[in-house]
């Protein structure tokens, strides 16, 4: 969390564990503890409060649904929550869309009329701005990009569906892949950084891959062909200026951009391709805060 | 093309052949003396001209660029030909997302906020509808839906790509994979129905099909497969309220709906899956002609 001046500049930021073990009643008290705290610290009066959170989500009404990394958090209104305790509104919404919208706020979609965004993390989630605004489809859940098929029979997806985007190039998935080619015996230097296959994760198999290390190398170059192929459907589709890549995975730096910008120049409508700019998000590790910092003064201008 | 009201109404309607060999300036010769005949039997004084063409094309100056279907047109401007020899605005537009814009005024589409509508015929194109209004992104190229990728290692695909919708699913598609299964020795009725393999189309795999030829139904099911899965991903992403499906491989009716429902409905994520619908276009064969007087009107709006 992090307070910040309209102009996106953060006067104080601070980063609370909220176990899923305490349940949403203790998770939220940590987090408005933690809030009094920087409020205090930035010396700043507050005047609005944004929430980027894991969907599906009721932006609308502030009530988050079914969330699969939130159990027992179904029901709760948490701009309800945060604005009674703070006094000031609170606006929620997707993390992929406002994560996009910090992006166009305050990142590399400023001035940018069409852009999408991809987070590439635990899973793999998306934004959409047209026209500089978000696009949020007719029940405000479009962007699905990790839910796009890209083997029509490939693995299963957390979804319930087979062969998405994030069932084959989320961190999860190469985690995932690495860890089965490793408990069948594969042969890799991330032996030598790991306990069990259990511990193996897509950071680590990006750190062997750049050292040349024949397994880590396969597993991620299958991965970014993948991701490559899903940029590129939505290149197709959309025709935006740019794609801005945000999350976890993308920390890889290099060894993500130059795979995927190559494959979503062979593959995409050379029109569309040949237009097009695949670049990192500009709030890097901020890019959730400034997000949420984003919903708020969207929710602010739209009052 | 057609003479037609403001309201959409048609006056007046006739085909002309233009067959390649020709050349465009005895097409459009022939095209301009069919267009005063209908003129003058429709009675109506003409105040705007549309023009629908395969692309691509530049919207703006009204000029063709390299059109696969048009060799030898390439550079002409189709707005300054008509506008100079009627003496009224002429317009020019994509023929996907004037069918789209037809089927917003006139069509399926009337009142329906988010909608994408999918030309099935010889490819597949596509033209996206947001707030009533087409959505062309940054470089007007947006809506290549025949240009994603479903299968990413499947068929070569006239584009130069692999694995696109179209090299799957469209009716040039359905027809080669029937002819190539023919050539091969397959048993089927459309043995029946031609002189040779180079004789089948679309239309006689969907006629077999419904007759319940075993090689007919396995190329039908397939394509439909394919043709549902390309339409589940643009409905992850765009989140439309409404798909309309229009070209001349549609006319197969439920056969083609039926099984591109269901897909759609099992494969996109549920929450987008059980707001959209999938309906014919409300134009019909008349979805080319209604896109074109769509355009005119829109030109004249935009003025």
């Amino acid at each position: 969390m992090g307070v910040a001046e309209p102009s996106g500049r953060l006067l104080a930021e601070s980063r609370v564990e909220t176990p899923n073990l305490l349940g949403p009643d203790a998770s939220i008290r940590a987090i408005i503890a933690a809030a009094r705290d920087i409020i205090k610290a930035s010396g700043a009066t507050v005047s609005a409060i944004g929430i980027a959170c894991g969907g599906p989500l009721d932006r609308k009404t502030g009530v988050l649904h079914k969330v699969p990394n939130l159990p027992g958090w179904e029901g709760i209104c948490l701009t309800k929550v945060f604005s009674e305790e703070f006094g000031v509104p609170a606006y929620l919404d997707n993390d992929a869309t406002a994560a996009a919208l910090g992006e166009a706020m305050f990142g590399a979609g400023r001035g940018v009329d069409h852009f999408v965004y991809f987070t590439i993390s635990t899973g793999i989630g998306g934004g959409i701005i047209i026209d500089g605004k978000p696009y949020r489809g007719c029940g405000e859940n479009a962007g699905e990009f990790g839910h796009t098929k890209i083997v029509p029979d490939g693995p299963p997806c957390n979804c319930g569906d087979r062969g998405c985007l994030e069932s084959l190039a989320s961190g999860t998935a190469i985690a995932r892949i690495a860890r089965e080619g490793l408990q069948s015996g594969a042969q890799s230097v991330i032996r030598e950084w790991m306990c069990s296959p259990e511990d193996v994760t897509a950071e680590l198999v990006a750190r062997a891959a750049a050292q040349a290390d024949p397994f880590a190398r396969e597993i991620w170059s299958q991965a970014m062909r993948y991701l490559g192929l899903g940029i590129a459907n939505v290149v197709n589709v959309l025709n935006p200026r740019l794609v801005i890549l945000g999350g976890g995975v993308t920390k890889a730096g290099d060894l993500l951009f130059a795979p995927v910008r190559e494959v979503v120049r062979e593959r995409a409508m050379k029109a569309l391709s040949c237009e097009v700019e695949i670049v990192p998000a500009a709030n890097g590790d901020l890019v959730g805060l400034m997000g949420a910092f984003a919903v708020a003064m969207e929710g602010l201008e739209s009052c």
